[in-house]
């Protein structure tokens, strides 16, 4: 798993050429676009072209002499596997950041450039105050300099937007409007801007293909408070079905005068999230004379708790898939102690059960496919460079979902090729026991996920041991895998969201895992829906989690004598009921069988 | 438990003519201090003698029509007994504030008065910032008109400052100016402005007797970065002994002399803790021509991780409370049936049994003693109007510490007095399942105290319960019964804290509870040190809590059937850890009696 520097240091030299042309000293390169995205087009992957870092967070800084990357805990193995040492010192987040970094190594006199369609205006902000504190300058620039140095840079995708039928959706987008526009009206607002991606899908009851594995549309939205939309997207996309499923209150311009519009609302009250905006979107509504309220987004919580009909699709999605994964399950069971598979196989073999339910969309994100010390790497992404046979006596985990129109899952299991070490067992049981201790919870309503954080880790911490990445994360509906605002993770981590209070209809992830560097990783995870608990006797509102996700875990995994009565009882529950919705999808007497044994009473 | 309310008319009355005589139309209320103390002295005690509260936490806002009275969770059921629904609406925080109903009900052009010296200034910017939006102003007031309608307001206290010994304090006041004249050097800042009472005593190894319970004395303190200081305390304080022991680096001068100092810093680079120090600390250094850094106060940290003298005198005044405290349970348990105790004379017979330790400085706190009902209110305190006979087939909460000078305690024990209902025993031992779960935790070095907080609640959650306070706060060294910075509560909390890492050495305390209104109340509560654990194996630093806290748990009020075998494990290691260090103190062979009865394994 080495490296050849010889593109990296190609590109950063053309991105010093770059620079040099706009007279300055250094850049710093997120991972995102103009709409805060999590997962981008491939029109905006700069970050992995200049640096070929290929996991999902990171962002680089580049000076004259030096350049560096930064990553948290779930990159530390996976960025010096990808990202030339001789190019770039790595940085771990939170520890340091680039905006440090640049300060720390900064001349005096310097400008350091920045894109600001790609930043917040508090990163900006706190940015340019840690420069200037050195003497140096944070530039917004004119135009991306990486831009100018990458020369096959690919187009914005031209997919279509299609129409998300209100039968997945289960409210009209005129309905969702009249929301928005009763929001900026308790505001005594005129407008809002809206540019996340999965809030204009949502909103509009559209769905786009511009970036792979989330089906979202590159668009801008500005709602006014009559609850009519201008929707700024390529013409291209807009057809005549479209045009008539956005009806006369939304009036699609084209996505290149989103900016002109922003700088045309002299006078006018808008609000505008300060993390789903970015910095251009605010300084373009103050070069234009707005008076700019902050809020969040309207459209995040409403998209977060799901409607009837969206949960009843994210359940009959997940039975699908469900059974797709079951077949997987039960077909790995019986090939992989051949030795003949690899990750590559086996990723590829699992999308044909999932496509074979006729319904698939695409990936709900990149199939995690891990043998051994790959499944270490928490995030890790299968290539032809990195792919690993499956051996015998080993572990194998696989991280992977599907699009649905009527849902997205997300779901982990890690499963045992003949006969997995005590410690494997020991450590996977502690997993399991965090696992059942989450979705077992029940809590007041109010609370929030940094709350319950410590019930999935804390059999790992007795001992000694923990995971380095959150619990759960939220998921949409026919939409990104990872949606906010809630999350469920230790109060440590740098992503938002902890702070949310749970309600029901949210849908989140329970995911705990271990991970031995160099030997195996461990992972469990089930999507789960936030509901209302009746406890009799009960004083508060209380609410707990229901499994989505429906597909056995592997019990030869299990250290019996670790697990007591009431979590052998979730275990029996859930497979019980693992059979029942599962087991009438089967038409294959194997896979029946295969299942009847697999979810066994322990 | 009925409330006249001629009396508060009357102070109302008062306050609004001396407000009018200010030409303002409204005042806001604290229950502090010029420090940001929680327990203030008697002279600054402007809340309770205007409304009548009692509590440790509330705070009051006047307009000319109406006022209110806002309190948490804990005092919902206290401020309706003690402050007179006529004079006074019931608020309740955080879901209002004082700032936001005066906002609420501010009329334009009114002018709303604050005392400076007794709010921060993040308060007074955003009380200010809600009051404009209104139209209306909040107003500095040169001097308080409580004072002035408060014709019998005592003086501040006269008591002596008192050396702390080293032999207590484990490091000399020289060793502790010179690490805050580091911090002070690190940061390129001439200066430390330190208000808090606790800092100073800590930062000088000084204590005090102006303020009851918590042995501080009334002063101001300047630290300089050549780590000498000027205190700012009542010249009648200090004696020759005294003067000695602060030595020539720490320059005494008058408490009034203070303002002065803080407007003569003119260029000077200054620190103050925006938490710690009043908005009117910050306008004088303003006003001066400081350069002002806002930081935490240096000593808060160094004060809450106790070093290996503190915690070696913490762990002797816990054998020694812990000694009386079981007297005291025995003599309890053969007088209690009798029928002839109630709440004041049980209190007064606890503190006896504390003062015949021949060590006791002063009670930690005002002793919650309190029968049936009383005990319903988390922060019950018994006075001669609530105080209730303690009856047969009922249980009795006492929760209390005492002030030594090699530590402070606080504990509460729940308490059968003939047979409990199997309802009590039921949410008894889920109280004590939670304590137990946290004082078993292990947990990662940097985890926050929210992040344990729901082991504590998990088994009340089970039964749709819960509690309506914090789990544990902070303790002192001979100092505050509550101390910051570290805090156990759940993420809604209005307090600071829970964001603190908990580190060895701190104190913390672990004290679940449950409370049924106009019924009872349980709570058991243990100090405990944070320690760090060998954990075999482990692949990370880890931490866990022991007890300090040794005296028995009633097991009378046990459902037994709900214990599994951690839990019984704990108890019994327990309860053998009080038998042994407990049991020599005891000389009378029917409390040693007691005592092996009432520690017998489950």
């Amino acid at each position: 798993m080495s490296t050849t520097s010889a593109p990296v240091s190609g590109r950063l030299a053309a991105l010093r050429t770059a620079l040099a042309a706009q007279s300055l000293a250094g850049f710093v390169v997120p991972l995102t676009d103009e709409h805060m995205s999590e997962y981008v087009g491939e029109y905006a992957q700069r970050l992995a072209w200049l640096t070929g870092f290929g996991g999902s967070a990171g962002s680089a800084a580049v000076l004259d002499g030096r350049a560096a990357m930064f990553t948290d805990g779930r990159y530390t193995v996976q960025v010096r596997q990808q990202v030339p040492a001789d190019q770039f010192e790595y940085q771990d987040v939170p520890a340091t950041s680039a905006a440090q970094w640049l300060a720390d190594h900064a001349v005096p006199g310097q400008r350091i450039g920045h894109d600001p369609w790609l930043h917040t205006r508090q990163w900006a902000a706190g940015t340019a105050a840690l420069l200037h504190a050195k003497g140096a300058e944070l530039v917004a620039v004119a135009s991306n300099p990486i831009d100018a140095a990458w020369t096959d840079r690919p187009q914005p995708s031209a997919a279509a937007l299609e129409v998300h039928d209100e039968q997945f959706a289960g409210r009209s987008h005129a309905d969702k409007r009249a929301d928005v526009a009763a929001w900026l009206q308790a505001r005594g607002a005129d407008a809002v801007v809206i540019a996340a991606l999965d809030s204009i899908a949502w909103l509009l009851n559209v769905r786009g293909r511009d970036v792979a594995r989330t089906p979202v549309a590159l668009a801008f939205a500005i709602v006014h408070a009559d609850a009519s939309v201008d929707l700024f997207i390529a013409p291209g996309k807009i057809s005549a079905a479209l045009r008539d499923h956005l009806g006369s209150d939304v009036r699609c311009q084209p996505r290149e005068a989103f900016d002109t519009a922003l700088r045309a609302m002299a006078g006018k009250v808008v609000a505008a999230d300060p993390q789903g905006c970015v910095a251009a979107i605010f300084a373009g509504l103050e070069a234009g004379g707005a008076h700019i309220i902050e809020a969040r987004d309207p459209c995040v919580l409403p998209r977060a708790i799901k409607n009837p009909v969206e949960i009843a699709g994210t359940k009959a999605a997940h039975v699908r898939d469900g059974a797709a994964l079951t077949r997987f399950l039960a077909w790995f069971d019986r090939e992989a102690p051949r030795g003949r598979l690899d990750e590559l196989s086996a990723a590829e073999r699992l999308r044909q059960f999932r496509n074979e339910t006729n319904s698939l969309e695409d990936l709900s994100f990149d199939t995690i496919s891990a043998a051994g010390p790959n499944a270490a790497l928490p995030h890790y992404r299968v290539s032809e460079e990195t792919n690993l046979p499956i051996r015998m006596d080993s572990i194998y985990l696989v991280d992977s979902g599907g699009q649905y129109r009527d849902g997205t899952t997300d779901v982990t299991r890690t499963l045992a090729i003949g006969t997995p070490t005590p410690e494997m067992q020991d450590r996977f049981t502690r997993v399991l026991k965090g696992h059942i201790a989450l979705a077992s919870a029940v809590f007041p309503a109010g609370t929030k996920g940094v709350q319950l954080d410590a019930l999935a880790r804390q059999h790992l911490w007795a001992a000694g041991l923990d995971y380095n990445h959150g619990t759960g994360h939220g998921v949409g509906s026919y939409l990104s895998v990872h949606e906010g605002p809630q999350r469920i993770a230790a109060a440590w981590s740098a992503q938002p969201g902890n702070d949310e209070p749970l309600q029901p209809g949210m849908i989140l992830s329970n995911e705990p895992g271990y991970y031995k560097t160099g030997e195996y990783g461990i992972r469990i995870e089930n999507l789960v829906l936030v509901e209302t608990r009746d406890v009799p006797g009960a004083e508060r509102a209380m609410l707990g989690f229901r499994e989505l996700t429906l597909a056995p875990i592997d019990r030869r995994l299990v250290a019996l004598d670790l697990l007591n009565a009431q979590e052998r009882g979730w275990w029996n529950a859930y497979h019980a009921r693992v059979v029942a919705e599962i087991g009438p999808l089967l038409v294959d007497a194997a896979d029946q069988a295969w299942l009847d044994q697999a979810c066994a009473p322990l």
